[in-house]
């Protein structure tokens, strides 16, 4: 299907967007008129800079407050469309959107408003012009996408269509199957946006919430199914209004809009995703040579192999494998490696994606190993199990180590880029979104949403902190382990520096809240946290100092629980903050 | 009346926390439990620590879902205060927040809920603890505060009594009149937050939206009344819960709740803000040496003396005084002066308020001219006429200029300190706010808040970007003027590289709008823009390219409009983006 966005969905001037928006491959835009004022190009060179990067100007927007007035205001909205009609000739396009109206001067008249649009469609087909009216969720009679396809078939002319947007139909809850009632001709446009689920009022939702499908709560593809069912044959237009967006990279959020689109073709073609990743291969940490070997060692991992051309070491325990790559940057979480049944097929499917797969070199005996990056930088690679090949065999390891595998692992995303990796992890990787939370930090606040697939082998944690002027950036790599509370034992007694230390009074309010009996005084002694969910489910787990950007933390889950401790976090973080700024780890 | 204020309120830990607001005045804090529960000191340190710092603990909060249980529940529950009973004894503080229960476990039953809350008072008495209950905004059965004074009087015990919350009434559209029901001495605590109109879930706006009296739209102060006709005695509390302040520097949060509290005694002792500016004595230009001379010397501005003793110039045009103070930096808006009756009073006025009184050099001869710095640095002066004898008599100026006067000047505050900039210029200059709006920049949003006197004589508008990465640090001077159109015509002519270019489509849109006949292409020509109210008010004006950080706006105002052509804003901005991109001024 033809693909086209809304101008205002991306930041910058409107050479700048169209620049961006050809580039990330659409067809043609809506042209937002706001845009279009700003500019210093007039009409008919913006009509040729359109041409020249291959797009079409497929809708122009928003003509407002037009129909259901009294005579009087009729005539010099008439003349306000004249001019409209005149522009719209030079910019060499043909569709108008016209909002039901929102002026308290509108009268609540359905036989008026639906004569008044006809009068519009008559005066616009004069210039070939065609009219394409929505329902705003917010509009003072009209507010209801099947109000105004009652208002359009009363109003009976060939160049009066419905425009039909995901936003306004799924915020006021409508049943979106009633499109199926309009014959596909008369859906003279589709307007695409998600939102996240919000208690507020619909005005502020619409203006700065929404984002693109797959990034909210809202069933855009079910929608556009049953527009595709009525027999709709336009484009799939993305319209967004983001406060984030606003402030984004353009070409970076043009390309986000075309994954969410190219990702809503596949949900639409009902093609499940072809290559969700069964577990973590390993996790690669860059260090300056070092940093890494002591903590490691102490939580019990063994030094496997080092590979035989880079400086990297392969560290096992369990089933968790994690790769020290000297690189000499800052400690940090470099890159991630996910086991699936068909590496080649997932990167393909990236790449569809539009995610930037990542040139690599290796020597021609090595195993193939690819990768894509994640929005915050992060190399994703897809494997199977060659790449240990690369690495000598490992000796015969340390047995009994608590340690089993990676639970999770927990990426700092740009703050404005927290939407474009719920799309990624959701789209690219397969994954579903679990929840998504807000936790006090001592300077701020870190929003956080995790990701997982439906067994819960791989779960991916995504944070954006929003903490004073500084960066909290930390990144960290959880380890499964089978008796956490023997580990932190054996970690206190000999290596006493290396977990973070939590609070007494974090236990005395534990002892309120949960009759724990002696396991308490355990907790208390070793410096474990504790969570339980509503059936019973248990979760232990402590936390590491932190090594350059990076932390680890041990957990046991029991009990089927499925969460992160989350009303741990802010513990964590004070004490974190608290070891950072007396100059600890 | 002494003034508490709850840790949550502001940034840090614990201990950064208490220091803060000791040190800008507090007597006492409430102790919100999560500060507790972070912190790495016991109970016993945090009360000796506070002692210290001259701070009582005058309540601890909050404790949760406790009444109108199943009585399995309730033992549970109780048991759970026994623990925070204990913890309060070692804290030395007696008074224990209860929030209405919000557990869809609760049963709705008047009853059973002040039954178990006499229990409660009763076990509280046991370990000389008071209980102070509270009816949540969003509690499950008690969310209206006459109904918590419904169950605290069935449960009738002396241990039992209110706290009141101006949020939690006020959000609700509770008339609180209905305080002074209530007797004193059962109003054991009175927590205040004002906050900003939004149409949102409460919880939502609670939670992320609270601020300090005088930052929001509520009549907090109505409300102390009320309690203080009820005969309420104890302290005035500030409990806020707010995004920006979480993020924001902990000793400025705390002062400018302090300033908040100072204002609201004000208020209630009746006093009306004692100096009101009546216009603008100057305003200050820094720069590296000549960057402004040229502009003004075409705005028509005259040279009309120099500071004898320091680098300054004065430059004056009907009542428009502008000094030009060449300090090397990068071209501003450093200072502004005010005129008012008294501008002794003022500063002490100021001063009271908290405001830093800035030191200032002068010989003994001149005039004394005291300032305080606003929130963003600029300096404020208070001045009477005898600042203008420092300056040698001015030459017989040229006359004829269009400018009469300064109109308003524009600031950007930092954007964690909006809410602090609106407090200072309604409390400290006695400004009053016009109404807040957010304008599209073509990276990102501005949120514009108008202040002026009543008069209209003083006009402040106080901006935050929210723009890409970079800052949009600009200020601007508009210049009040009795025919821009004039000196827009003879601008073009002798000076055209001076004033902002203006799109062509801007002008076919205002055509679109309005039936302005001949003198759009007037303003076309001219690059001047045009709003108009609702009642017929006009705005004409235009911009000038921006020196450093500054740019110049000319103004006319006809009809009353009193606003400041918000609508024109966004397509100054993209100008002015594309100006500064492209590398022009």
């Amino acid at each position: 299907m033809r693909k086209t966005i809304a101008t205002v969905s991306v930041s910058g001037t409107l050479a700048e967007k169209l620049e961006a928006i050809a580039a990330a491959g659409f067809d043609g835009v809506e042209l937002f008129e706001n845009d279009l004022l700003a500019c210093p190009l007039p009409p008919e060179e913006i009509r040729a800079r359109a041409a020249d990067l291959g797009l079409t100007i497929d809708l122009y927007q928003p003509f407002r407050d037009f129909e259901a007035v009294p005579d009087d205001l009729l005539a010099r909205n008439l003349r306000r469309a004249e001019h409209k009609f005149r522009l719209m000739e030079r910019l060499g396009t043909d569709l108008l959107l016209v909002c039901s109206n929102v002026s308290p001067e509108a009268i609540g008249d359905d036989e008026r408003a639906a004569a008044q649009l006809r009068l519009l469609a008559e005066r616009a087909a004069g210039h070939g012009v065609r009219i394409a009216y929505e329902a705003l969720a917010w509009g003072r009679h009209v507010d209801e996408y099947l109000h105004a396809w009652r208002l359009v078939r009363l109003a009976d002319h060939p160049g009066l269509g419905l425009c039909l947007d995901s936003f306004h139909i799924l915020s006021r809850g409508s049943d979106p199957i009633g499109i199926e009632a309009v014959p596909g001709e008369k859906i003279f446009f589709l307007q695409l946006a998600d939102a996240p689920l919000l208690a507020m009022d619909v005005l502020q939702w619409s203006r700065h919430y929404r984002c693109f499908p797959g990034q909210g709560t809202f069933d855009v593809a079910g929608l556009v199914r049953h527009a595709l069912n009525a027999g709709y044959a336009g484009p799939l237009s993305l319209e967004v209004f983001n406060d984030h967006f606003r402030q984004a990279d353009t070409g970076r959020t043009a390309r986000d809009g075309m994954r969410s689109l190219l990702a809503l073709e596949g949900e639409l073609a009902g093609t499940t995703h072809p290559c969700v990743p069964t577990g973590f291969a390993f996790a690669e940490l860059a260090d300056d040579g070092g940093a890494f070997g002591e903590v490691l060692g102490a939580l019990g991992f063994t030094r496997a192999g080092a590979h035989p051309r880079k400086p990297v070491e392969l560290w096992t325990q369990g089933g968790a494998r994690l790769l020290l790559n000297a690189t000499g940057a800052e400690p940090s979480l470099a890159a991630i490696g996910l086991d699936g049944p068909d590496p080649a097929g997932a990167v393909k499917h990236a790449e569809a994606l539009l995610s930037p797969v990542l040139p690599r070199e290796r020597a021609p005996e090595e195993a193939r190993l690819d990768a894509v990056a994640a929005p915050d930088g992060t190399q994703i690679f897809f494997c199977d199990d060659s790449w240990l090949s690369d690495f000598p065999p490992p000796p015969a390891g340390r047995s009994g180590g608590a340690v089993t595998g990676i639970d999770h692992v927990a990426l700092t995303q740009p703050w404005h880029y927290f939407d474009e990796a719920e799309l990624f992890y959701r789209t690219v990787l397969g994954l579903r979104p679990q929840g998504s939370l807000e936790l006090p930090d001592p300077y701020g606040l870190l929003r956080s949403k995790a990701m997982s697939d439906p067994g819960g082998a791989v779960r991916m944690v995504v944070n954006i902190a929003q903490v004073g002027s500084g960066d909290v950036p930390w990144q960290h790599v959880a380890l499964a382990c089978d008796d956490v509370l023997a580990l932190a034992r054996r970690l206190r007694a000999e290596h006493p520096g290396l977990l973070l230390p939590i609070p007494a009074n974090y236990y005395d309010d534990l002892e309120a809240r949960h009759d724990l009996g002696p396991e308490l005084r355990e907790l208390r002694e070793l410096g474990v946290l504790y969570d339980r969910d509503a059936r019973g489910g248990e979760f232990l787990h402590l936390y590491t100092v932190t090594v350059g950007r990076v932390f680890f933390e041990l957990v046991q889950r029991t009990g089927g629980y499925d969460g992160y401790g989350a009303g741990n976090a802010p513990i964590r973080l004070a004490a974190q903050h608290s070891g950072h700024r007396s100059g600890g780890h």
